[in-house]
């Protein structure tokens, strides 16, 4: 049961490559980092009841505008999700989803482990629209099926597409109208916070929605997700939904430190700028590729990028580069997703992009 | 839904106390965080597939001397001990530990959230005993019963017992007679290694379990736990039990850069050597409480002390130290946990036992 | 996987034996297998939402003097407490039973497959009494624990005893104190309030408890249990999880149609005689054995009885009786269980009276 | 919580309306009834372990030509199907199903609420077909998805519809290609056999799947469905699984008593035909609204019809006539749904078209 050569080999081949794999393959921001070092021979109580915790769920609640809301330190988003879902729901109910959202395509069928259906819908642009939340109801009828109450979508997307404000508040009114929860996954939220296309504010997302969190995990930190929950029933003995799901650590304040790290300067914090660097990032490949004419698989606006290239070219970069295959090839052409992050480079871009134009040649 | 003053004013308080409140009340020990210093800006594949992982991994098996088994990076124990009874049995199958077990007490039923009953036994010594898994066995009839198919124990125990090499023995040859898995919790499993009562070598232990887990977050690193699979049908898709049960972390070389760190240097590494002190110090509060004819509630073996004080002693120490009273007041007296751990000084010792003595008078 | 030759050699000699094996052995009385036939080639709609229902819920409501109240018609005593429980308790909340309860012993851990822990107290005389209740609240700390919030007892217990109206009184305002359900197994219901010992009434049992059910199956039905809920919160959305776990019958008239039968002329149908034959004939077993001098394993007020029989005297009594060992033979003797029910004569009493006088010889 | 007025002045009304609400609205076949007459009396051992269990048993084998199976007397369709899946699968495996699917349509979440996905594919006609499977194959890469394992089908569709022995050939040849069960929903297996479209035989389905069930419910019995176990893995402890899902029924022989009225004489038996009468009613009626030019919803070939009315005319119908409206009014259209049983007279069919006739003019 132990690796064998061949994982060895690949291993020691990736550490030469320049990583688009996703971002979380580095550790955190220095920063972040240095946060840790300085509070690291402190004692504090355990499971995130410490000062650090608390200070960074006051830091958040004036970032966000909202002073009644409840803020807790997650261990990591498929944690975050799966005690969400399984908080706000009764044992018939049930959360409706894009066919591409993050709990049905890479949680293993968490959210079911808990006893709740998914109403998968197949989204537009990895959005969820509120025409689709009404099909959902469509399946329900009485006590044979399921009833939807809660919806879970993610700013931005899977395939790093954004919910403008208009289109969030669209889907929120539904919400209110259908009498379901309203739940934000913000693994990436800070991309979309910080993107040049986005009209859509963390206070307005904030008022929006019963629950979101913001994510660290992808940005910058070690590991760890703030999650704001707006809804007082919702959070109605949600430490215990966390306990029981696997979600609470026992040096909880990490996370509170982390945070505290992250979001020091509010709108100026690092937070904000390293996401608005892997933005650039991504927009520097997203324009060097069009240029280059290269079609994209999804329209993102955000740090992920998902050129379709000509399978050799893709067998190409592969020696040089470390990324996503996304979806298996199609008529000699294959979807990739590149994921830039606070500790992309510029010159990685420029070598990506130098590549793809020698190897279409 | 925000912290109200009296957190503050109780988190204040508890700045200025010496702890024996946990294990878990510092970040990492030094040569912890400087591995993830040193390693923060490297590019790694995720969740666990990474080389440190791997590398850690093979410390370990050489460290138990069993070469075909798994390794897994777990971020907890309660992910740890809830994964592997999931992943073990069967829906109609249970699990058999002791009444004061950390999967019965605090883990706020995830067991039986995967659908499984802990067959609950009183325990000797905070100890299961081969009979008691035999009187499980009487609840056991035909398809109208849970079957029990694992024995869940701690090493140490929850109150700092340690099985002997024949009671361990003992424990699974019962095990082996009942065609169960025999799984230990080693959350505190340094500490028992490093115990001057203790006869249980790691690969004797190794030998005699399907599982078990080297514990971290309460032996020097941030958090984390190496468990170890020797069963290879317990191990069968265990990472997708893993991912459904929010086990998985993204950045899961953060765990196998801790092991590295803890284990370098095998029994001379400061897994051992942190252990071994926090037993010190154990040793020397159970000593000078000894010598004031302090009663014990629990026959510690391990870095958790659990003397009756009376309630106005109590009171005392609670101005200068912080600890958890264990058991209720009963005849003006009241049970507590001194938990010792690598970062405790010889100083925090006296100071505790000079304040029992001042108070007492 | 077919039944091999001993099965049916087992079954042939079975068939020629008395049965003391359970309330279940035949089929239903004759007037409830004649309304059965007389409303067979009705046509009504599905899953209990039919007029037969309808009326049997409102003689339920006139017999237990309860007008706001749900009655549903279940199949069975499992499904019956498994979805009272799981629509009872939210994911991090436990049940309170004594080990000897039904949905401990018997159930395949069917509570624990929707997510909840029993939490298992000893009981006194198969009872639950207050005081349990608070030590189970001793399990009880925080977000770590489970949250005791239902009591489960049943009326009367698996060993026979009922709970006299101040021990019920007393159970349920420890409940009231402790913001807890309180639900009632009614699996024999008729045989407790039948019983010449019993001084709790059918509505002072109503007033006080929140669900409780009056068994069908043990009491002449072919099955079917009415379930009685009292409190307007545990009734929400419940046939929701009536059909969730497998307890609405698609011709769910038939337990609308039997209770009719059951309970027509109220407190002198047949429900009541039947019940107060069975207690008769139990009683004239019990009388008989004790003029034998013949200890008793349990104190049993009803339909059951438990006389503790040297093996050799078991032994020559399973020749002609059917009945079930109900612990393991000890100092060679051996607990087995004689139940009665509607259909049991007289001289099936005598009969095997006179084999104990004979065998004791 | 008691019924309304509104409930019992709508009952009655529904009284004095002809049928085609469903195939459970009487109650048994009288062969059915006499047999329960028979042996009412009779004390057997209880929860399935019983002769008639075994013998009904024993003529299923023969029926359906395969001796080395196992025959489970299951109370009804869900339990049945949420046992089977729920017992075949591991926890991190998913159940592929179409949207039409029963599992996914009526049972409230129930194979959610055992941990599990159902996968759901669009169908064709109301069939998964093999490039189904290999679409949901596609949503599976490694642990971060759940495992597709096994297949679930009916025959015939929720919608009427039949496997050919192609089809189902096809299908199955696709589960063994990706080491997946085939699983059977046989809720109406009756119909689909003697249905004169049908081109596989039982012997054959038989032949091509893990388990089916002969469904009772929906063709003459009170209530029940045998269901047939051919892979052995998938019957390891079956019976602990069906208690623990609420499935196993004190009087079991109450199933097995039915089945051997339903199936005596083989394929000559009143299972065979009552359901072809239901069939040659259902014919009627597509007949005669397929004179009158009305559309169909969905390619009926059995004992359903689904055809598409002006809303005007439903409402007409609705006076004479108990059936369900199947979806949403379109275009001042509504598509309804007539369901034919053993218990359907001619005269019920005439008197239907009839009204469609007067009511078109």
């Amino acid at each position: 049961m132990a690796q064998d050569k061949s994982f060895w080999a690949r291993r020691r081949r990736e550490n030469g490559l320049i990583y688009f794999r996703s971002d979380y393959s580095q550790g955190a921001h220095p920063k972040v980092l240095e946060a840790l070092i300085q509070t690291n021979l402190e004692h504090t109580d355990g499971y995130g009841l410490d000062v650090h915790c608390a200070h960074a769920g006051q830091m958040i609640r004036e970032l966000i505008g909202v002073r009644d809301c409840a803020v807790h330190m997650m261990v990591g988003g498929t944690p975050c999700n799966i005690t969400v879902i399984a908080a706000g729901l009764r044992p018939y109910e049930s959360v409706v989803a894009v066919r591409s959202g993050h709990v049905y395509t890479h949680e293993t069928g968490g959210v079911e482990a808990t006893g709740h259906r998914i109403v998968v819908m197949d989204g537009v642009n990895g959005k969820l629209i509120p025409e689709q939340i009404d099909r959902a109801w469509e399946e329900y009828e009485d006590e044979h099926t399921t009833l939807p109450r809660m919806v879970y979508i993610s700013q931005p997307t899977e395939t790093g597409s954004l919910y403008s404000r208009a289109e969030l508040t669209a889907v929120a009114e539904k919400c209110r109208e259908r009498d379901m929860l309203l739940y934000v996954d913000g693994a990436r939220l800070g991309s979309a916070l910080t993107s040049r296309e986005n009209d859509l504010s963390l206070k307005e997302l904030a008022a929006l929605c019963d629950a979101f969190y913001i994510g660290g995990t992808k940005n910058g930190a070690l590991f760890g997700e703030a999650l704001v929950i707006r809804n007082q029933q919702l959070n109605d003995h949600f430490r215990f939904m966390m306990k029981r799901q696997c979600g609470l650590l026992a040096k909880g304040r990490l996370i509170g430190v982390q945070f505290e790290a992250l979001l020091e300067g509010g709108t100026d914090s690092i937070y904000f700028t390293m996401a608005a660097h892997a933005n650039r990032m991504a927009e520097a490949l997203r324009e060097g590729l069009a240029e280059l004419n290269i079609p994209f698989y999804s329209n993102s606006q955000t740090n992920q990028v998902f050129p379709v290239l000509p399978a050799d070219v893709v067998r190409e970069l592969e020696k040089e580069f470390f990324f996503y295959e996304w979806a298996p090839e199609r008529d000699g052409k294959i979807p990739i997703r590149l994921v830039t992050a606070w500790g992309t480079k510029e010159s990685d871009v420029q070598a990506f992009l130098k590549k793809v134009r020698e190897a279409l040649i």
